[in-house]
């Protein structure tokens, strides 16, 4: 049976004791690497599949321009409203990626594997010499970019995972993808209210407990930007316009915090993070895309983004 | 026909030119006063109808507690949580209210009108020698009983309603219904993009110059309470809670605007206005009564509320 469920549908699916929201773990895992059976790293072989809205896959595509590998892979982006047959390359000419040629992204994890049962999600890997799916694992793919990619930064590009602080910067990266990243989806996606309120318990202190952290120190891990950070900021830049409304993660909104949002700011301010940040898209994909409840696709017209540019102070922790 | 139509439904017949909504007059506005046809003040006789998250029958309440009217004039809570066969009496013994014995509010207007075909609203006043409907007029309501009803008040209360200053209160009322009582609910149920962003234009050019007015005086019209201030301070108390997220009026909220922020919090903690707010009503209201889409019924468990009762300065424009 190859019918992709629609993602509604999909999601419901997801759900563990007492309403609680559990992630789909990823199939395609294999990392990039030069060993056997490892995704070799070559310049205009893979095609990354993203959408502005999701947090996983901006990830990957804020290191991906912060250690200059555009012109090393190339990115084909969905429109940020999921359908119910997926994310869908509608922003293209046609409406289709112009590169592989599929209007909606389950199409090419058919083809890689007719049977796919799991929600086709982005980021998405595809090798291009063979139009597979080769790698959707957005927990890894990040650290992949950082290391077996390293050949091909650009000049002076930072190492974001430094080979000292791997071990920590993991232990961290668990703890985010737990509390943070995906806690606010557990609270959005709780399908009952005690799942609901553990979750949003869960999401504020650990953001208390960063807000704290983020006091000394200009960065998660001192005066230089690291893997973390890429984590943390893409939950931070969609709290207030998404999770606060829509996951119902609101005891306050990101702003409320003075660290957490000047250091937002920070890194806001720094190439390869606002730039990559399309807060219409984020806004339309969490209101308007079917993980919300709005019959009548009224997009709200806040919050004052405006803010986002002003000054954040925080090179005085350098 | 006698039918009373689900709330969702009689919302969504008041719908104007372009997905606007056009509140439905009131039908029972008849005063209070001693001339011939009106409503004669008399302790005891009427029973006030109410629902704590409504801000239109809020306004009564306060009213009448800063008037002292509590022993004059009864009152009737119903449930916040408004079902689709309208306001219901659940939270008093046996699901009725003690006094009128009804369940549902529209068994009063069907009783004193079978022809009756709006929303049985609150605020209601019910004749208890008719077992009547004898007034709904939210908007004349609390200048009735501060005015027809000064006989009954109690000794040092307030004047709310100056006859100097009648003139200007009514002027502004009339813009704060527009532009911010309502002015609310013109964006949480306008049914286009459209109709949306006019009213939460409107909303936030009165906010911003609300917030102007009140820098340099502790209330709307100097340094005593009047009517207009209740009718604002309704619709702030449920700003954050319920018209930031559920009307997405959300260019920012009411915290974010120093003067209105701290006026609020005065009034808050004023006798008559805090002791008759009840946020968890307010929020339960709001986000799972029949106006919501929470499909999942999952309660909002911010934002902090503990901030309204924190120091608001405002002692010193006396």
């Amino acid at each position: 049976m190859t019918t992709v469920q629609n993602a509604a549908s999909e999601f419901t699916r997801e759900v563990g004791s007492g309403g609680a929201f559990v992630r789909q773990t990823n199939r395609f895992v294999t990392p990039f690497g030069t060993a056997d059976g490892e995704l070799p790293p070559e310049p205009g072989r893979y095609r990354l599949l993203w959408a502005p809205i999701c947090p996983w896959a901006h990830r990957a595509i804020i290191v991906r321009a912060v250690l200059g590998l555009e012109d090393a892979i190339s990115v084909g982006t969905a429109n940020p409203v999921r359908t119910e047959q997926g994310w869908e390359f509608s922003l293209d000419k046609d409406g289709v990626d112009p590169v592989l040629g599929i209007r909606f992204l389950p199409e090419i994890y058919k083809e890689t594997d007719p049977d796919y049962q799991g929600r086709a999600t982005v980021p998405t890997v595809v090798d291009l010499t063979t139009r597979k799916v080769v790698n959707n694992n957005y927990f890894r793919l990040t650290n992949d970019l950082e290391t077996a990619w390293s050949a091909f930064h650009k000049e002076g590009a930072p190492d974001l995972y430094p080979a000292e602080l791997r071990e920590v910067i993991d232990a961290l990266n668990d703890i985010l993808f737990h509390e943070v990243n995906n806690g606010v989806y557990k609270a959005g996606f709780a399908r009952s209210q005690e799942a609901y309120e553990q979750a949003y318990d869960t999401v504020f202190a650990r953001l208390d407990d960063l807000e704290k952290r983020l006091e000394g120190r200009r960065y998660l891990f001192g005066s230089s930007i690291t893997d973390s950070d890429v984590r943390l900021y893409v939950t931070l830049a969609r709290f207030d316009i998404a999770y606060y409304p829509v996951f119902r993660t609101n005891r306050n909104r990101l702003i409320d915090f003075p660290n957490l949002w000047a250091y937002a700011r920070d890194l806001y301010q720094t190439p390869g993070f606002g730039d990559t940040t399309d807060f219409e898209a984020i806004k339309k994909g969490y209101h308007l895309g079917d993980i919300a409840s709005n019959p009548l696709r009224i997009l709200p017209k806040g919050p004052d983004l405006s803010i986002w540019t002003s000054d954040h102070g925080r090179e005085r922790l350098n």
